[in-house]
């Protein structure tokens, strides 16, 4: 199975509102919530290509309990987030129907205890023997270590399984220092990771800095892959139109459904676009149109560079 | 005891954020979550004046779960609230601490089924015999009749508790109509009733139309209150500074809390307006400050009008 570790996890709460005016009353049309976090939404990425995925990480209070039980009714993620005291933070996007703008609220997160921590880390050695790949994704909680994922990067090398970093900030930078098979920054992350903002050396920078391989995210622009097989850029035939909330995260499981079935560099490289597309496409923020997937797959351009 | 109705409770959540952006993401830097719906603010006063207080309404899903932890938590209410299968709303207050200014997202509230409002009923007419007086407080969630309080309203007139009714459009006019002992419209719901907006000629016409008494919060100006025994003006000594969520609630609470003390309707407009105005100037929105109220209480300016 494919490992995803979501320390922060969320219930993803959207509200449609007619048209958003700040400082006045709104009158919610549409409520609509699902398990949040990017490593839960690359899990649930994963199951619908069929890949067998464990999501774990840390649920806790009745936001958790939510998200745990809309896990459980999404069927092929197996469940083994690690109970915690506080409650799971949630996330609020107001859509404004008037314009399409989603405006976001992000609560922090509960704290996590060193028991709660020791705990997780118990748990997270259990289950790496039976990982075939590790995605680490986001940010974390309140109590976590900074270096919490220079610790995970290097069990999962121990016991064999390639990890995908994706996260930011000094999370990041310490976690690129233990060498993960692969981090997926976007250009801001990017940047303040290696202090360039132009991509391909940036790129290869985050590479010498730890990284085996690097696929920096350019948005509608696609991904810039430097690896140890050589640098690629990788882009839809056309720019979509549409949400790109998820994009990143349909990206991460694209890239690790291709590893693991032993595809190349090129190859991860146009499923990830193709995923990222099809999700900008679906109506539903987050989710994936599997048309656009398979007609967005025969046509992503990979263009090789220099030879890195 | 006081029995307060709250058919479309509600959990309140507030998030602090540094500045409101519309179309941006936010860091949410502060939450809290208190039980909400109007009938639950009026018994947390109600409780904190030291009246002994039943709440009913429904609850159900997590959310409904949160409002009775946090119920329970707060001493002096007795929880009778009905289980539903939908979900309670929540309510989003965003304050943005650059000006204090708050946005607010209100949830639709759960579908009832018939068999929920039945059950209601049931409980409702269990906890009259014992119920001195009794507040009909807010919205209507989904799948409740549009006559509701008409029934409720008759139902307490038949076990001789009399009613404040405290809600808006056709609910009100609707309930208006079964004669409740008061109603107490703010400027706009009066005017929605009446179709006028000169308060004194509509809080008489609402009379007219079936209400014992009508208390028209007039805002910063105080209430006015057309009665069997006279019409008054009771105003605060000077405007207040603050927030004014939860002042009408409040102002419920007293006249209540008096009524059930057999004060006359002078001295319960003065503990309405002086609640109110404590809850206005209170450091967190909903609450009273208990020295406000008392200092209030001493100077509240109550103006006898012609003879109603």
């Amino acid at each position: 199975m494919i490992l995803t570790v979501t320390l922060n996890t969320a219930l993803d709460v959207t509200h449609r509102v007619p048209r958003l005016l700040p400082h006045t009353s709104h009158r919610v049309t549409g409520v609509t919530e699902r398990p949040g976090g990017k490593g839960l939404n690359v899990a649930r990425v994963l199951a619908a290509l069929g890949d067998e995925v464990t999501a774990t990480g840390f649920a806790g209070g009745p936001t958790g309990q939510v998200v745990r039980e809309l896990l459980a009714a999404a069927p092929g993620v197996t469940d083994a987030l690690v109970p915690c005291a506080g409650t799971t933070r949630r996330t609020l996007a107001v859509v404004d129907e008037s314009t399409g703008d989603t405006t976001q609220f992000n609560e922090p997160g509960p704290q996590i205890s060193p028991a709660e921590w020791a705990a997780f880390l118990e748990r997270y050695a259990e289950l790496l023997p039976g990982a075939r790949a590790v995605a680490l994704c986001g940010s974390l909680p309140p109590g976590v270590p900074v270096g919490a994922y220079a610790v995970l990067v290097r069990a999962a090398r121990a016991a064999g399984a390639p990890v995908l970093l994706d996260t930011s900030g000094e999370a990041l930078r310490r976690g690129v220092a233990a060498r993960p098979e692969i981090i997926k920054p976007n250009a801001a992350e990017l940047a303040e990771l290696t202090g360039s903002r132009d991509p391909l050396p940036a790129t290869r920078d985050a590479r010498r800095r730890g990284a085996h391989a690097v696929v920096t995210s350019l948005g509608a622009d696609g991904l810039l892959a430097a690896t140890p097989e050589g640098t690629w850029h990788a882009a839809p035939p056309r720019p979509l139109r549409g949400n790109p909330t998820g994009a990143g995260d349909s990206a991460v499981a694209g890239l690790l459904s291709a590893l693991v079935r032993g595809l190349d560099w090129p190859e991860r490289l146009v499923r990830a676009v193709a995923l990222s597309a099809a999700t900008v496409h679906a109506p539903t923020a987050g989710e994936f149109d599997p048309r656009t997937y398979e007609e967005v797959r025969g046509s992503v351009k990979v263009t090789s560079g220099q030879p890195d």
